[in-house]
């Protein structure tokens, strides 16, 4: 059942090719119904695309929730539109809320390789099966933006996807950046902060150190961590701690001014590696971290000499649940 | 200006008596005008009330967002009731949104002790100036909770304030715990986990662990920890980690059980310390988990010889922001 390494080095080098499958999955589908709010309902790696979603509609008045829990929050009513978002179609959290979001009659839309969601959601994103559900972030996220840009919800520019499916194919400039900084980092505890639009970024790198690296690492945004987490520089020292900073053109300017005084703060102790966006649009930023982060989080497993697919802890956890 | 140990101690102390004294605030205050969604700007200490509101809200159709950031989200409009927290007034991140809140029509309600927002700002909750913004925390929240149960929003039953106010005012007993926490983790790197209704609580340790401690924590949730974050523990050493975890009696069944299994899995490599909540009502229980949570960190901050009150750093970055 485990992917060897040069299987699971393999399907990131394919992503590219997942991204453009991904987005031919929605054609011709449309979502009927009053669209109020929109609530995506998933976890872990099926849970990232919805916070990307978020952040790419920041400008739209429809108000975005990703919601990680067994129970759905209680604004959701006719008008919600729920995404129910499980890789493997089994996760608990997601089927339940499925089950609640059927009870207060939300316009429900599912994405799943299978199990009991495909069974379940009258309306299905079927995706391929057989990767681990974080090397399908391209199958998870970009139906989404294809069923909101059929239906009028949100304008996806051809310009954006053809810069996002150019900046993505050159698969070996990431890599080679991604084993670069690896090596660079050693087995430090890695800390990744990002301007609040690019949390999904700084998270998915943080649970990419997780998963592929079975590694510790945490994230916190800008400015809110000037106001507390800035002061455990006191006692972090430069063989234990990295610092990974998101750095975007977009960022708001104060935002800017106060990540270059923090470089300055966090180098006294720490080194600190600035992960610059690549592109205009947003969609190409977002993933041009993404993917660098995805290879760091490999080399960084090779390194350390662990299997980066498998994850057996999880798999044990989920077998003592039951 | 630097506020000494003991008087940072005493400070802690008064808890009990700011809460009382919060409570009073609002006495005969209501908020007018449709209430449609509820957004709370604040930043670090200031924000975590917003926090603690909108978990307090679970059971509310009204969606509650606390933003930390320059700019409000964009679904804010005329029919949202936009709380405006600054402990100083003057922190630039809420008076910016602020700003905004004003051009959208929202109702504005601001809570502080000075600075440009009392000048600003028309409805205004004064508290009294010259604490630390994270010891202020009854004097944050109390007036959101009272404001919005004068206007019939929520409903504040008498027992729930009685059991409070009876829990926090033993004092010793929380001090002589945190204290005992303290010791018993020396100075390793806490990780701290909660339920997601916890994690304003869980935020709340960590943030005082880098404030008051000078000391890296990080905090994540059940059950978005057990699809990424608990494969870390791989990595993670006896000596240089501990957890500590929020336990609820209202906890779900399935999330106390992936606690307990957690638990079980951490203690392989490291040591786990269980925060079990107090009280039958929400408030009791997320405060009598934070009380403890300000003794662990100000004794924690006694331990390593800093000194808990000053925020060198914080007050260094605002310096160089201009």
């Amino acid at each position: 059942m485990t992917i060897d390494k040069s299987d699971y080095l393999s399907v990131l080098e394919n992503f590219p090719r997942q991204c453009r499958e991904a987005l031919e999955l929605t054609k011709g589908m449309k979502i009927s119904g009053k669209i109020g709010s929109i609530v995506i309902c998933g976890m872990g790696g099926s849970a990232i695309g919805g916070d990307m979603l978020k952040s790419y509609m920041r400008d739209n008045e429809i108000p975005v929730v990703v919601n990680r829990d067994y129970n759905l929050p209680k604004f959701v009513n006719e008008s919600t539109l729920v995404f129910v978002i499980s890789y493997s179609g089994n996760t608990e959290e997601t089927l339940s809320c499925y089950k609640e979001a059927v009870k207060k009659k939300a316009t429900i839309w599912g994405i799943t390789s299978g199990g009991k969601l495909e069974g379940l959601c009258k309306n299905i994103i079927k995706i391929p099966s057989g990767l681990q559900p974080r090397a399908a972030t391209g199958y998870l996220f970009f139906p989404m933006l294809g069923l909101l840009y059929n239906t009028g919800i949100i304008d996806v520019k051809n310009a954006e996807l053809n810069e996002f499916l150019d900046m993505i194919k050159d698969v070996e400039k990431f890599k080679s950046a991604g084993e670069e900084l690896a090596k660079k980092m050693k087995e430090k505890l890695p800390i990744i902060y990002s301007s609040n639009l690019f949390e999904p970024v700084a998270y998915r790198i943080k649970t990419q150190f997780n998963e592929n690296s079975k590694h510790p690492s945490y994230h916190h945004t800008f400015s809110e961590m000037n106001h507390n987490e800035i002061l455990s520089v006191e006692s972090m020292e430069r063989s234990k701690f990295i610092v990974f900073m998101i750095r975007d053109e977009g960022d708001h300017p104060r935002i800017k001014k106060r990540m270059d005084i923090c470089k300055d703060i966090f180098e006294r102790n720490v080194d600190v590696e600035e992960i610059k966006t690549q592109g205009k649009y947003l969609l190409t930023r977002m993933f041009s971290a993404i993917y660098l982060g995805d290879f760091i989080t490999y080399y960084l497993a090779i390194n350390k000499r662990v299997d980066p697919a498998p994850v057996v802890v999880i798999e044990w956890l989920k077998k003592k649940l039951g």
